[in-house]
């Protein structure tokens, strides 16, 4: 197998890929993009025309889904216990969070971020903080879940704990905290705790950091 | 295998599920429910938290996710043509596009539901046309992808086209249709011409029909 390549932003939806790839001991050619891509990095839509990140480029495949592309990078060498094949206790709860995490979760995040921090200017902070009330109250199904169980399927963590605690993880750092249970820090807490994401963490920094240092044409 | 109950309003998200059961000849009991839910069927609060529709229960296993339920449904009696298993060719591009389409495609256009058509009172008009712009841009993945190809994956119908393909259907039910491209409403047309499209519509139909016939306590 030849090792895929994977474009993303640091701190972005991508570290979702990131830390899958570590998690799976899956060998990836990591590349850090500067923020937004769209704009610095123009050359960047040849490749994605959506301009989005993150963009993981495996052999002919390509897929711009964060979510899936956690789910494919622990599937594609075979069944792994990152992932619950069809069949297995739990295969349907881990389809169910793992598309939740974006289609329910994350989403609302990122209305709250254009309208009330990278376009404040716009006066539409209204529209931001309805969908940042949303957020807070969908939280509701993962709380309950975890009410008595460490990991969210199989007593095991897997991919749909990457995609669900990425979503997590970004609420501390866009100023949505406030409205998380203490339930769901505790389960964030557990998963940064994990190696594999620390060195996700990790590579990304150094990703970014190289570009920062980088010369660029003016 | 006990038969799965489905919990939708016609016409919802939900629709993925109700087709994806047409299509892969799954037995499932159908139930609709008046919309929203969260007002007009309050005891439905007692199955599913979120409030939202649809709700597939099969045993102990409880999905909210329209597009989950969809590639569950496909899977859970095992391997199946509607959708791609690991090592099959397309099967990462069958991985993207499923959650391609709520967590990019589907999500802009319930901003401008809300803020454009449900709550247009509150002045957030802005708000909601920013993200039917947003839908407009992101077509241009599915654009391109479909420009060489009949379905999205594996040149056979599955499960992605389902779940796209109903972005595409609402996007015509909430007058987004202006900016759709020609080359996707000729998919659109391929895919609702399908029977098991055509039975499923007519359930859900039939289910709205029977709920609306029915009297109500005040």
């Amino acid at each position: 197998m030849t090792k895929p390549i994977l474009y993303t932003c640091a701190g972005s939806r991508g570290l979702r890929a990131t830390w899958a790839a570590e998690e799976a001991g899956a060998e990836i050619d990591l590349r850090i993009l500067p923020f937004p891509p769209r704009y610095l990095a123009p050359e960047y839509l040849a490749l994605n025309p959506l301009g989005t990140v993150p963009l993981l480029i495996d052999g002919e495949d390509r897929l711009t889904e964060s979510c899936a592309i956690a789910h494919y990078l622990a599937t594609r060498a075979g069944p792994s216990l990152l992932a619950i094949a069809p069949g297995e206790a739990d295969y349907a709860a881990y389809l169910d969070y793992t598309y939740h995490a974006d289609a329910t979760i994350t989403f609302p995040q990122t209305v709250y971020m254009r309208f009330c921090l990278f376009e404040k200017d716009k006066g539409l902070q209204e529209a931001g903080q309805a969908y940042a009330k949303w957020f807070h109250k969908r939280l509701v199904k993962i709380e309950q879940r975890l009410a008595t169980r460490e990991f969210l399927c199989a007593d095991r963590f897997t991919v749909a704990d990457i995609c669900i605690g990425y979503a997590l993880i970004l609420a501390a750092s866009v100023g949505l905290d406030e409205g998380v249970p203490g339930s769901l820090k505790a389960y964030r807490e557990r998963l940064t705790a994990r190696p594999a994401y620390q060195r996700a963490v990790a590579r990304e920094e150094a990703g970014r950091k190289a570009l920062a240092d980088e010369p660029r044409e003016g």
